[in-house]
């Protein structure tokens, strides 16, 4: 089983520059010990189900402490089989426009 | 506190008519007991935050049983104050739209 | 061919409350004269392709006005066939629900 | 002025292995020319807003060609001033967590 989840989330009510918030979002993300990857619209984490759920709602009550109104997008893919997909999603997508 | 969080979950594996396990995903939604609406592109419930990320982490599980690939995305909008804010946001920008 | 766009645009630098500039962009759905349906996180339009991802690109010029910062998501289904989808895929979903 | 806008899109028809699609997908943000960053959850580009849009509208297209259900996904950040901020944005959360 393979969970793979993006997720962005920043405050509405601390203007338009938010990137202390979402670091300390990353902080949360890092200090599960999940792999990720930082990108410019989400940071991705890969685990079991119950885990990055949690790492999700984790990163909802950081920012919960001291913001008023908050947003978060998550997308989940959840796959049975091996783990391992986060880099292994892009690699096959790329072999494939290779391919043709 | 007031999160709503709009869920929408289905299996990437069974084909293009997914309303059977649609209907499955509001059923672990009503069994919550958390007030919810459903719409044409997802399923918005309000509750606590953690309660609904549960929740919403249960629609996941209970696609895992038979499905091998499911989706989600979960939009939260998390605001400080009193809740029933499924229908008041609605109202309130019905308002704005009528004053203007 | 139906295409279904669950749209959700605000700004981020305007504070907490975002419903004066949610009733704007409402406004642009219904000058594109599309059928809609307005809910708690986002509002859902349907039409035909190109259509809907015009009237999303005007709900973000419409807020690029006077905002420094905009945030949105968007959801597609895009299904062949018969229109009409907004109130059949929810009248589906609860025929299956009762069924069971 | 810049719009950075993450695509995810796929066949729900298809079966649960999408990479073919998603190969394709990218071919046609490729054809674009604007600068894009494959993820494991989506493809993010940047441009000015109406280009993006574009962009997304014709990943919906290619898709539209041979699957009867497709599905996306589409986040979009606008924000005025100089663009490049696909790398920017990582680099300044970085920089708030080594500060920390």
């Amino acid at each position: 089983m393979s969970v793979l989840a993006e997720i962005a989330v920043f405050p509405m009510d601390k203007g338009g520059s938010v990137s202390p918030w979402v670091a300390r979002v990353l902080a949360v993300i890092q200090e599960s010990g999940l792999p990720y990857q930082l990108g410019p619209m989400g940071t991705t984490v890969e685990g079991e189900r119950a885990e990055v759920m949690q790492v999700a709602d984790r990163c909802l009550a950081a920012l919960e402490e001291d913001c008023d109104r908050v947003y978060m997008t998550l997308k989940v893919d959840l796959r049975k089989g091996p783990s391992g997909r986060m880099a292994g999603k892009v690699a096959s997508v790329q072999a494939k426009l290779r391919a043709d």
